[in-house]
């Protein structure tokens, strides 16, 4: 659908005879602002992370109780943050799957919609400070009771100007049908919400738990129709074909959405990294002219292993989207499991910033490197298995979800395998070389940052050997496809001409 | 071109003939990686105001001589970083408007090459808390020849790979020329930068004079052409079209990437705030006990005026946004010119989290509220004006930049005037009421910034009213185009039937 949008877009833009202008007066394509609304929600949920990173910890004072607690408290709102965005960004997706073209009223009220959202990372903010006073929880459902409210509002407007929908559900007998689907799936959080806010008047910790329930209901719907899915087969499938034209509430997500929401958190996790080097690293004139007799070159020399760990920071970051992004180019569509699988990866992406803090905190507290050193790998192994798993579910429904080239005996298989497992093992090593050589970890950790980059460049020619290698070692190894390669010279003269 | 792209891409994606494949083997469609690589160069450009409203200015502590050197410093590097980050991403754009297609190594080059960009801003944070010390500007040179060597390489590699090429000069007999032109375009600063590192090793003000040059030698040249164009005719145009296969060092913008840096730093903007809102206003557990006995709700009732900040600013971002969007619906492309007044519009939409927090600070310090509101219109004027500069331009050349419908005498041109001078004029009547009535000067503020959404939502309406106002008036106005509007449920009627 969103690729249908696209190219409406291009008729859009193009389209200049004015019986079309007419026909689209005051109507327009929802594309752009789908992509200011994903940049935004993915910016919501990775900046939490920024209190996280920069809860100031003086060498004098001791890692107390008190400071425990602070960083814990904020960790808890940047996942909590993370969580009931990516929700929210989902129904969102699946509204506007729905409604397939904007005017100005929807885009105001979609305005509306993401104001409130920006609001909740406020209201996790002071129940975690407050577990104790409902008001938290009640502003919380307050939040999701006007997000439900607006949306249902974007639904009946949608509804009532039927050119807005999407052509499938425009056309559709089952229309009414659709709305009811719609309006049920935007309306169901917050109905349990309502429920929740009654309950923190007089007996809140009910409300905690109807909330969770609100945060964790499509994750756990979506689970249990994945296991319904594997283990009694795909049922699903005909009983949704059975009405065509009705909303399939199980469809993939849209992959455009998917890689813009993802992009948005990869951008503005590479970018808090530098926000940190240039408030922190630059010296103090008057140190510099006490401390190192003005030489302004042996002051930085002092922060040496920071710039180290921003070089190494900054090209997982980019590394790991490489991968994302190498994956997602031969994927043909998201399923939810898929989806799932994506946002816990960002997640742990989105904590990057404190692996950095942390590794590039060693030069100021050098006794507990080597716990440093762990939770760093331990986040990157995280954000990578993740994606790893992606593929892997990806394999098991492999010619619907990916291309060809990618799939079992694929051209691009052995190499796609190589590329997503290169950070798994890479941090897990480091891990395990931490475990046994605990002296030289800081040396560890920076030496595998400083190489990923490297085999990354060299994975073809890696995987090439590898599988020559193999090759020989079975001896009766039959024609592998992975021979088929062609040098890109060779390519360009089997193309086409294209002039 | 970059519609092209989109096309590319969407049958990229459905295309799986296996020879479709073949031919594609290793080159994908750029359009993801210029989408990160646009998201990431806003939020560099943008985020550095970040230090600047994180200033920590204590109640007690005056606003003494080192504060007000430090804002300074902080402001300088904001702006300085914001410029060459918009320089690098127009030189960005030009490159992959040549480079059609990318690979894996073109992939990681743009990685590498957005690392380096990064870096820009602790160049200048250097400079300008070390203005003495050549060290800062030597780093800077550095950077920026980095950033050229890098895009050279990926000139170089995409030339040896004609297939990655844009298809218009892949066929084009003129590959050397336009080789040597996007070289050029590509070298140039970093040449100048060479100069400018030799000689900071030794009369460093000479330095400083060369990285001026390299900053605003795009802006320039491009100040130079409009006046051309605009006092000498459009000379330039039929001398490109003599060479139609080469590059067009002076086309548009691609209006597609304009599009999506500027959500960008909407995006981004929008953000900040709620990063201030949940690190300064969730009251101390301790606070709460001694001060409000135990009351939550006492103690955010003294955070009332920031929740009031928070909500107009947001609804300010919003709307300039939404104003942006409505604009580039009917811009067709996007000229030189525009791209520029759109720079400056967004400089100083990124400077709105510095209004918001002179606006929200008017609860702890009272008595400097007028300068703050001041401020805070000024920087809302300059944003919205500039926008509203973007149109006026767009309309001196309006039959090649805009659709018909907002061309002079087109049925949206008043409704497009009235959207784009809403916030100009508010912000302007603010200002001029506060010289009036000093005295309420915040609570004007607050007024407009509650009463302008609300004239969003209305505009429509009250443009149709002045509208019949003075046709009422004028009593002999012919049939207006405006009249030819119709409600969006006579359009729907309008429509073909799409089933």
């Amino acid at each position: 659908m969103s690729r249908l949008q696209t190219e409406e877009q291009a008729v859009d833009s193009e389209g200049d005879s004015s019986l079309h202008r007419r026909n689209e007066e005051g109507t327009q394509s929802s594309h752009r602002m789908l992509g200011f609304s994903d940049a935004l929600l993915s910016i919501i949920a990775t900046v939490m992370i920024l209190p996280v990173t920069h809860t100031e910890i003086s060498p004098e004072q001791q890692f107390d109780k008190s400071i425990q607690k602070l960083l814990a408290t904020r960790i808890a709102v940047y996942l909590m943050t993370f969580l009931i965005v990516t929700v929210a960004w989902t129904a969102h997706t699946r509204l506007f799957q729905v409604v397939g073209k904007i005017d100005d009223t929807l885009a105001l009220l979609n305005l509306a919609c993401m104001m409130t959202i920006t609001l909740l990372p406020y209201t996790f903010s002071l129940m975690v400070t407050f577990p104790d006073v409902p008001l938290g929880i009640f502003l919380f459902c307050v939040c999701v009771i006007a997000i439900g409210s607006v949306q249902a509002m974007i639904v009946g407007y949608a509804f009532h100007f039927p050119h807005l929908l999407n052509p499938q559900i425009q056309c559709s007998t089952h229309r009414d049908l659709s709305r009811r689907h719609i309006l049920h799936l935007v309306l169901r959080g917050p109905a349990l919400c309502f429920v929740a806010a009654v309950f923190s008047l007089f007996f809140f910790p009910l409300s905690y738990l109807l909330m969770v329930t609100v945060i964790f209901l499509p994750h756990i719907s979506k689970a249990t129709t994945w296991c319904k899915d594997k283990f009694m087969g795909q049922r699903e499938s005909p009983a949704h074909n059975m009405e065509p034209f009705s909303i399939d509430l199980h469809a993939p997500l849209s992959k455009e959405r998917v890689e813009a929401f993802s992009d948005g958190v990869y951008a503005i996790v590479a970018t808090l990294l530098i926000l940190d080097i240039c408030e922190d690293n630059v010296p103090d004139p008057k140190d510099v002219q006490e401390k190192f007799s003005g030489s302004l070159v042996a002051a930085l020399g002092a922060y040496g292993p920071q710039f180290l760990a921003y070089f190494g920071s900054f090209a997982t970051v980019g590394l790991l989207w490489f991968a994302h992004h190498s994956l997602f180019l031969h994927v043909r569509k998201a399923t939810q499991t898929m989806g799932l699988l994506n946002i816990l990866s960002l997640a742990f992406v989105g904590g990057l910033p404190l692996a950095y803090q942390q590794t590039s905190a060693f030069a100021r507290q050098p006794h507990d490197e080597l716990e440093r050193v762990r939770v760093s790998c331990a986040i990157i192994f995280f954000a990578s298995i993740f994606q790893f798993a992606i593929w892997t579910t990806a394999l098991l429904h492999q010619t619907e979800t990916l291309q060809p080239a990618v799939q079992f005996g694929g051209q691009e298989h052995a190499f796609m395998f190589a590329k997503l497992a290169l950070y798994p093992c890479a941090s897990l090593l480091a891990f395990a070389a931490t475990c046994l050589l605990s002296r030289f970890s800081t040396a560890i950790f920076h030496l595998m940052q400083i190489s990923v980059p490297f085999a990354f460049l060299l994975l073809r020619l890696l995987v090439r050997l590898a599988l020559a290698g193999l090759q020989v070692l079975r001896g009766l190894w039959p024609h592998h496809p992975q021979q088929d390669q062609s040098e890109p010279e060779t390519q360009s003269q089997l193309l086409p001409d294209p002039c």
